[in-house]
């Protein structure tokens, strides 16, 4: 697939069809993340791959219990109307989370002061090659990071060490809906590019 | 280009000519970031592009600096090799900084709090979206942090808002050597990959 076609149609799916992902797909997004960069090139990075039926519903539980938990006025009190509809996808997601064919935990080693802001720097980018590889696969994915109200726990439950951090869940699947890749929601990018100075 | 090509030959490029780079590229790999996800699509991002010469320099200046006072024992203290290999080139970098063609700094408004790891999950894959729409242009970048050790003074210098982060700072242009792209050195994914548990 093209690059600008899959940049420009990754769209968040929260939808999964329940058909299994063959495991070389999910060998093959990963190869993708680990191209990206990280800090020094030193690849502090892991990806936690759960297909384990009663793991998948034991994660999906405790993200559902990290959504309740959350701070949702954010959502509640935004008049963009599109706020709305991505609220009721985000929880249509958080009830149904263990039923994702694949979560990926994406972690990184940080050491004992925890991850900063930019940790981020050595681990997301390979987020997006996931995500971008996934969808030229036909594969759906959606980064949440909701799962930090209860990062704790599902560490415990993987045995992830604590000088791990979890970056992200993303679930990962066929798409429920043949519409779900296609042009993104966004604002114009003349209206967030800045020339030399601020505003 | 294909999408595959892209992610797997997207090198640091640290070197630079100094042909300018058209405007019209600019506004496409930031058009690219701006198709990323972003929490809840809130697209809290702005892109401060530098190309006034002075600027360049000041920024440059203010980078160097960060890297003098940075911590190098990570880089001095690590028996692989490319460890070195990388060091050399991150220096020939901080000693040139201002000479990029472009300086691109990738914002994210944070509120009071200031950002936190997972912030990063709402501008760092619209970076990789950015490097990826880069390459496929013929132009270089790496994403670096070290301007981080002179924050404060950098968005003073461009009027960058107190509730508004940088996550990066990209320098971009056409790359010094015709071998500047392919494959990249990277662990095997079956180094990286777990299996539902940890190990």
């Amino acid at each position: 697939m093209d690059l600008l076609e899959a940049i420009h149609t990754q769209r968040a799916v929260r939808r999964f069809k329940p058909d299994p992902v063959p495991q070389d797909a999910i060998t093959r997004v990963i190869d993708s993340a680990i191209r990206a960069p990280s800090g020094g090139n030193r690849q502090h990075w892991s990806f936690v791959v759960i297909q384990n039926p009663t793991l998948r519903s034991q994660v999906g539980q405790l993200y559902k219990a990290a959504w309740d938990s959350g701070d949702i006025s954010r959502f509640t009190h935004d008049p963009n109307p599109n706020t709305a509809r991505v609220y009721k996808s985000a929880q249509y997601l958080a009830e149904r989370m263990g039923e994702a064919p694949v979560l990926i935990i994406p972690c990184v080693e940080t050491g004992k002061q925890g991850p900063s802001f930019t940790t981020g720097a050595s681990i997301y980018p390979a987020v997006q090659n996931l995500m971008l590889a996934a969808r030229s696969l036909g594969l759906g994915t959606v980064i949440t990071t909701i799962h930090m109200g209860r990062e704790k726990e599902i560490k415990e439950l993987i045995g992830i060490p604590e000088n791990v951090a979890t970056a992200a869940l993303v679930p990962m699947g066929y798409p429920a809906s043949d519409d779900a890749f296609g042009p993104v929601r966004r604002k114009a990018a003349s209206e967030v590019i800045y020339i030399d100075r601020w505003g």
